[in-house]
Formats: C-alpha cells, sequence, structure tokens
C-alpha cells in the first residue's frame, strides 16, 4: 500500500472513532485516550492528523454533509432533494461518522464547539439543489430556493432530534416522508409532485446505488 | 394575602428561579443551591413542594405547554394552530419559564430526564386544534390531523434549535412563519389559507390580549 493510501485510511479510522466516541459520551465527556484505543492507533498518529479533540469534532462534524452520495441518475432536482435527505435517515441508522456527528450538532451543552457548520452546509446544499430546479421550471413561481432550504434543513434537525428524544430514531426515514409531503405541495409544480418517490425504502435503494456506482469506478 | 396564594406565589418564584438556572447552567450543572438563592427562599420551602432537582425540571418542562395563551375569539382554528406557535416564539423572548423549559427539552446529553413529555403535549395539543380545524371544513379531505401535529411540532423545534446554534434565536417568529408558509398549503382549504395572519407581530398580539382578557378576569 503506498504511504499516501495509509496516511488516508489511518485518518478515516481516527475519524471513525472519534465519531463513535462522541456519540456515546457527547463532546464533553469524550476523551482522545478512548479515541486511541479504539482506532489501534498511537498518540503520534492521531496528532498527525488532528490537532485536539476541537478540530477531532469539527472533522466529524464537516464529514455531515461532505460525505454525500451522488445523485441517482435521471430524477428531477426535486426528487434529489428529496434523496438527500432520505439517503441520510438511512446512513444514520448504521453509519458511525454521520451517528457521532449528528449528536455533536444536537449537543445543545456543546457550547464552546462552533456547531452552525453542519447547518449552514446543508442549507446551501439544499438552497443549490433547489435553484437548480427552480431553473429548470420544476418550483412554483413564488418559491424562494433559500427560505424553503432554511424550512426543509431545521425542520430535519428536529424531527431528528424528536426522534431521539422519543427513543424512536428508526422511525427518522418515515417521519422525513411526511415533512417533504407537508412542504413540497406549497413550492412545487403538480406534475413534478406526482413524480416524487417519498417511499420508506427509497433511501436505502439511493444509497446502494451510490456505493454501487463507486465501485464501478475503483476497478 | 390567604396562605394558599402565598404557597401557590411561593411555587411560582421556586420554578421561574430553577428556570433561569436550567437556562443558564443546563440539566446537569444547575444547583438547587443557586436555585434557592435566586428565589430568595428557604430550603424548607423549597422541598415543600419539589421532591429534588428532577421533579423541578419536569415541573419546568410541564410549564411550557401547560401555559397556553386562549385562543383569540372569531379566529379559524388554521389561526388558532399558528397563533399557538407565534406566541410561543414571542414569549421565548422574554419569558424565563419559556426559556429554562426549552432548554431543558434540547438539552441532548440530558439523558437522565424523560424529555420526550413536551414533544408528547405539543403534538396533543395540535392534533386537538388540527381535528377541530377538520370537523369545521378548514382542512383538505386528505389531511390527517395526528401526522400533521406530529410534523409541525417537531420542525418547530427544529427551527427553534437551528436558531440557537447559529445565534439567532430571536428570528424564530420570522423563522416559524415560514415554516407554517411552506406547511399550510398542503392541509388547508384555500379559503381558510388566505385569512391566515402570519405577521412578524401577530405573535406580541396574541399575548397580549390573552394577558388583556386575564385581566379583566381577575377584577
Amino acid at each position: 500500500m503506498a504511504k499516501q493510501d495509509r496516511a488516508i485510511r489511518t485518518r478515516r479510522a481516527i475519524l471513525t472513532a472519534a465519531a463513535q466516541v462522541f456519540d456515546e459520551h457527547g463532546y464533553e465527556a469524550a476523551k482522545l485516550s478512548d479515541v486511541l484505543e479504539r482506532a489501534q492507533v498511537s498518540k503520534g498518529a492521531l496528532y498527525f492528523h488532528f490537532e485536539n479533540k476541537e478540530d477531532l469534532a469539527l472533522a466529524v462534524l464537516e464529514a455531515q454533509v461532505s460525505h454525500q452520495a451522488p445523485a441517482v441518475s435521471g430524477t428531477s432536482k426535486l426528487q434529489e432533494a428529496v434523496d438527500v435527505g432520505l439517503a441520510f435517515a438511512h446512513r444514520l441508522s448504521y453509519d458511525p461518522l454521520v451517528r457521532g456527528s449528528v449528536r455533536l450538532t444536537l449537543d445543545d451543552t456543546t457550547t464552546r464547539l462552533n456547531r452552525s457548520g453542519p447547518y449552514q452546509e446543508w442549507i446551501e446544499l439544499n438552497a443549490a439543489i433547489l435553484r437548480a430546479a427552480k431553473e429548470q421550471g420544476e418550483l412554483l413561481p413564488h418559491a424562494v430556493p433559500e427560505e424553503t432550504a432554511m424550512v426543509l434543513v431545521g425542520a430535519y434537525a428536529g424531527i431528528n432530534m424528536m426522534a431521539r428524544s422519543m427513543n424512536d430514531q428508526a422511525s427518522l426515514g418515515v417521519r422525513a416522508a411526511a415533512l417533504y409531503r407537508h412542504v413540497l405541495p406549497s413550492i412545487a409544480v403538480p406534475g413534478v409532485l406526482m413524480t416524487l418517490d417519498l417511499s420508506p425504502t427509497r433511501g436505502a435503494r439511493v444509497v446502494a446505488e451510490a456505493e454501487e456506482a463507486n465501485r464501478g469506478e475503483d476497478e
């Protein structure tokens, strides 16, 4: 394995271990020694990649938005916006990076950490897709992509948090689909609205298709 | 002052002081000694009304939903649902009880405290208003009051949390109005939709009218 490949794998292992520790203990109580033990790396390796706990936490937060599955080909832009949300709900059920970064984002006592990053990035991602949707005529004339993006991102985070508080996080996909069903009729033209797939299995299919495409590229 | 009146005022003073302490320090770090000092009451008085810190926190959480302004007379049921949300956004700007209970609800690290209560109660309150709206023909035939209530409550909590994380809680009223503008067209009949008042000053007016009505009753 090339030196650079090894460094990328080590960094990824540290990040995943850190996400697990943050998910279990929260930011304040998380210990770097637990991260070292779980990732099976030396202190030197960790400090080669990350300055301190805050730096690690910010990298975990950053991964929440940057690891996006590519859009399924042949769909409308609005379906792409929906797919981002449904794929995220699916990944939350198994991906430690997503789980850890969600806990960091929702952790209201972590006031020392700047947690506004993921919100800003999710809003920008959604606004960009919605602007493209508007350009190709999928949105009603009065729709303002930036405002809808703000509503969708805030609402999605709240539905996730409510599911956590009610110990029912497995239902996030179903709840997110209900959110889209309530919001999209106010901004989408009917012709696009009726083509949208909001079924509970959509998230898993989007993720699987993205992994399939990735494997194809690696070969 | 009658003995009972004094007890009610003391309980209220303790509750408000506790809400302020929870708002500033979060549940885990909050100390009963700070509550005593702020409320200017004895330990005996506190323990007469509340068993322990958890009991106090649950009472603060409970006050979040129970202190509802009565509906403004002559409005549609959908306007009543909107008014509940806009009045809450307004009260959050000055009422320590609301602020403290919101911090307790959103505090993701307070896993030892059952925080699902307010969510359940907000869902029930919204579902009851929406069922009444449906009965008097304000909703489209496919609308399911319980599902819309779940979406609205989760989404509202998230928009509140996002505003907190972005240090922009003053904008909650504007953001909540945007949420209602995005959700209500999918469930309301057009004739009711066009009568809804979602202006930024609506929340303050609803609260003022309720206080006016209260003063009238006290005389």
